[in-house]
C-alpha cells in the first residue's frame, strides 16, 4: 500500500487508524449484516453513532447542554445563506469581518438578501492578516458578527476572540475546528465543513446555542431552517450517514489522542517546523501571512519565481509530498497541516524545502 | 462476515461486489497514496470519478447532451424547495400531483412560497394508488407539473408517463431511479436521493434539460441556484465525494449487469414473487396498493392484526430478513426490493411469509 503525506487543503488527510477501522468493518457494521452505508438512519446502531458523535463534539468543546450540535449538508457555502436567512433582517443586519475568500463569500450571501454590513476588511492589504480588535466596527443593532476564524486560502488565523459588545459571535471554523482549545462559550454559533480536520466531505457541523435555533422565521423553506434540524435531532430527512460515522471516529481519535490540548501541541509543533524553514531561508521562501496572523493549519509561502514554484510542486510529489500547490488567488505554495498530518510529514516537507533551496 | 437480506427503504442494500471493491481500495485509491475520502476534489483522479458517473447516468437514461447531471446535497427534501425557488412564481406556479408523503412535502414547500397548485390528489383514498391521467388538472400557465414517480411509503408507482399539454414534467424518482427503462426524454427535470437504488446517503442526482438550468432567478442564494451547479460542473464547492464515488460504482454495476432492461427484469420478478405471496394468502396478507399502481420497489402489506405484525417483524429478523417493518403512516410491512436486492432475497421472504401464515 502506498501512502503519501497529503498537504491538500480539503478534502484532506485523515488518521490512518480511523481509515483502517472503517475499512475493516465496511461490509458488516457491528454484526448487523450490513455496511454502514446500507444501514437505516432510523435504526438503533445508526442512532448510537449519530448521538455519540454529537456528545463527543460537545465534550471536546467543553460546552454544556445549552448548545446543540447539528449535522447539515450543502457545505459551509450553504451556511453562508442559511445564517442570514435565519437571523438577519434589514433592521438587524448581519455584520461581517472580511479576512479572505470564504468570509467574503459569506458576506456576499447576506448582501444578496440585502441584510449584510461590513464591520472590517483586510482586503486592501491582500488579506495578509485578520482584522485587529480595534478595527472592528460592529454596529449595536447587528443580528450577529461573523468571522472566518481560519482563512484556508491566505493562511491566516485569529489568535484572539473578538469582543462584540453583546452582539452574538458567529464563526466559520471549517479549517481549524477542534484543532486547538478555544473558549467556545464566547461563540453563539460555530460551523465547519468537516473535510479538513474532521472527516470526508459531505456534512457540516453546526454548534449553536439552543436558544438561537429553536425557532426560525416563518415561511422559510423546511431544509433552510435551523429549527428543522434542531427539533428532529438532524434526522428530519436521511442524513449523510457515512460522513457522520467517519466524523464520529475522527472525534473519538482526537479524544483518545489527548484532546484539543494535544492537538494544539502537535499542530503548533508542525507549524513551527514549517515557519522556521521559511524564516531561516534568507528570503528564498517568503511567507504570505503577517507573523501575528499566521495560521497553524495552512502555511502559505512563495518562491523567488513561478518557474521554481512549478519545479517545487513537481519535485515535492516525487518525494511523496502531495498537494502543496497554493490557491491561484495567492499563488505559490500552501501546506495544510490539519490534525491528522503527522509531525513526520511537516519534518519531511521542511527537509525537502532545505534541500530544494540548496539545489536551486 | 454476517450478511442479511436488507429490506430497508433507504439507506438500503447495495451490491456486494461494489462494497467489496470500495473496501479493497479504501486506503489507497488508484495508487494515489490516499483514500478516496482524503483526495482533493480538484484532482484529476477525482474528476475522472465525477465525470464518468455523470456520463454513465446519461447513457443508462439514453439522454443526449441537451441534458445535464448535477450532484447536489441536502436530500430530495432540499429539492422540494429549490424547484419552486428556481422555477415557480405567483403568475406561473408549480403544479403538483399528490400521491403520498413526499409528493405532499414537495407541494408544501411551494405552498410556503405561495407558488403551488394541486393538480390531483389521491389522499382521500388513503394514497392507495397514483392519480390517473384523466384526473390531472394541470393549468396551462404552470411552470411545471411535479410527480413523485414511486411512493416509498405507500408502495405505489406510476406505470404511465403523464401527458401535461406542454407543461414541463418534473419527477422525484428517489425510489425508482434507474430501476427500469423509462422514456426519460419526456421529463424536463428528474431528481433522486441516491440512498435507495444508487449509493450511500449524501447526494441527490438531478438530471435536467440544460435550457432549464442555465440561468436562475436573480437574488437567489448561490447554493440554491441550479445554475451554480450547472456552470461549475457541480464543483462550485467541495462535493460529497465519497457518495458520488459510490454512485459511480453502482451505476457501472448496473451497466455491466445488463442495464435498465436487466434491472427491470429482476425487479419485476422480485415484485411478482412477493405480490404472488400476498395474493395467494387468502387474505392473510393484504396489499396496501391497488393492483394497477403497485410499486416494483416497495411492497406494502398488512397482517390480520398488529400483534401478528410485531411477531412477523421479529421472526423475520431471526431469519436474516431485516427492515420489513412498514412506515407508521401505513402500518404493517414494507419490503423494499431495490436494484441491489437479489432475487434470492425476495424468494426467502416469500417462503418465510408462507411459513409464518401456516404457523399463525
Amino acid at each position: 500500500m502506498k501512502r503519501v503525506y497529503n498537504f491538500n487543503p480539503g478534502p484532506a488527510t485523515l488518521p490512518i487508524e480511523v481509515l483502517k477501522e472503517a475499512q475493516a468493518e465496511f461490509l458488516d457494521f457491528e454484526n448487523s449484516g450490513m455496511s454502514i452505508t446500507e444501514i437505516s438512519h432510523r435504526s438503533k446502531p445508526y442512532e448510537k453513532v449519530h448521538n455519540e458523535a454529537k456528545a463527543d463534539i460537545l465534550e471536546l468543546m467543553q460546552l454544556g447542554d445549552d448548545y446543540e450540535v447539528l449535522f447539515i449538508q450543502g457545505g459551509a457555502s450553504l451556511q453562508f445563506a442559511m445564517i442570514p436567512l435565519n437571523f438577519a433582517t434589514k433592521e438587524n443586519p448581519g455584520s461581517y469581518a472580511l479576512s479572505g475568500t470564504f468570509s467574503s463569500n459569506a458576506y456576499k450571501e447576506a448582501e444578496i438578501l440585502g441584510v449584510g454590513k461590513i464591520a472590517a476588511s483586510t482586503k486592501d492589504g491582500g488579506f495578509k492578516r485578520v482584522p485587529r480588535q480595534d478595527e472592528l466596527n460592529i454596529e449595536k443593532n447587528s443580528a450577529y458578527f461573523h468571522v472566518c476564524y481560519n482563512n484556508t486560502i491566505y493562511g491566516t488565523e485569529y489568535h484572539y476572540i473578538p469582543e462584540t459588545g453583546g452582539v452574538p459571535l458567529f464563526a466559520d471554523m471549517s479549517s481549524d475546528m477542534l484543532s486547538r482549545p478555544v473558549d467556545f462559550k464566547k461563540f453563539s454559533l460555530i460551523y465547519a465543513g468537516v473535510q479538513k480536520n474532521l472527516g470526508p466531505a459531505g456534512v457540516v457541523i453546526v454548534v449553536a446555542k439552543k436558544s438561537l435555533i429553536e425557532k426560525s422565521p416563518e415561511n422559510l423553506p423546511t431544509m433552510l431552517r435551523y429549527d428543522t434540524f434542531y427539533k428532529k435531532n438532524s434526522l428530519y430527512n436521511t442524513p449523510p450517514a457515512f460522513s457522520i460515522y467517519m466524523v464520529g471516529k475522527v472525534v473519538r481519535w482526537i479524544k483518545e489522542s489527548g484532546g484539543l490540548e494535544e492537538m494544539a501541541k502537535r499542530n503548533s509543533l508542525k507549524a513551527k517546523i514549517l515557519y522556521d524553514a521559511i524564516d531561516s531561508s534568507g528570503g528564498f521562501y517568503a511567507g504570505h501571512a503577517e507573523k501575528d496572523s499566521r495560521s497553524l493549519m495552512n502555511v502559505t509561502f512563495r518562491l523567488p519565481n513561478e518557474e521554481l514554484e512549478k519545479k517545487f510542486v513537481a519535485e515535492a510529489l516525487e518525494n511523496n509530498l502531495s498537494g502543496v500547490k497554493g490557491h491561484r488567488s495567492v499563488g505559490g505554495m500552501r501546506a495544510s497541516i490539519y490534525n491528522a498530518m503527522p509531525v513526520e510529514g511537516a519534518e519531511a516537507l521542511a527537509e525537502f524545502m532545505k534541500k530544494f533551496q540548496k539545489e536551486n
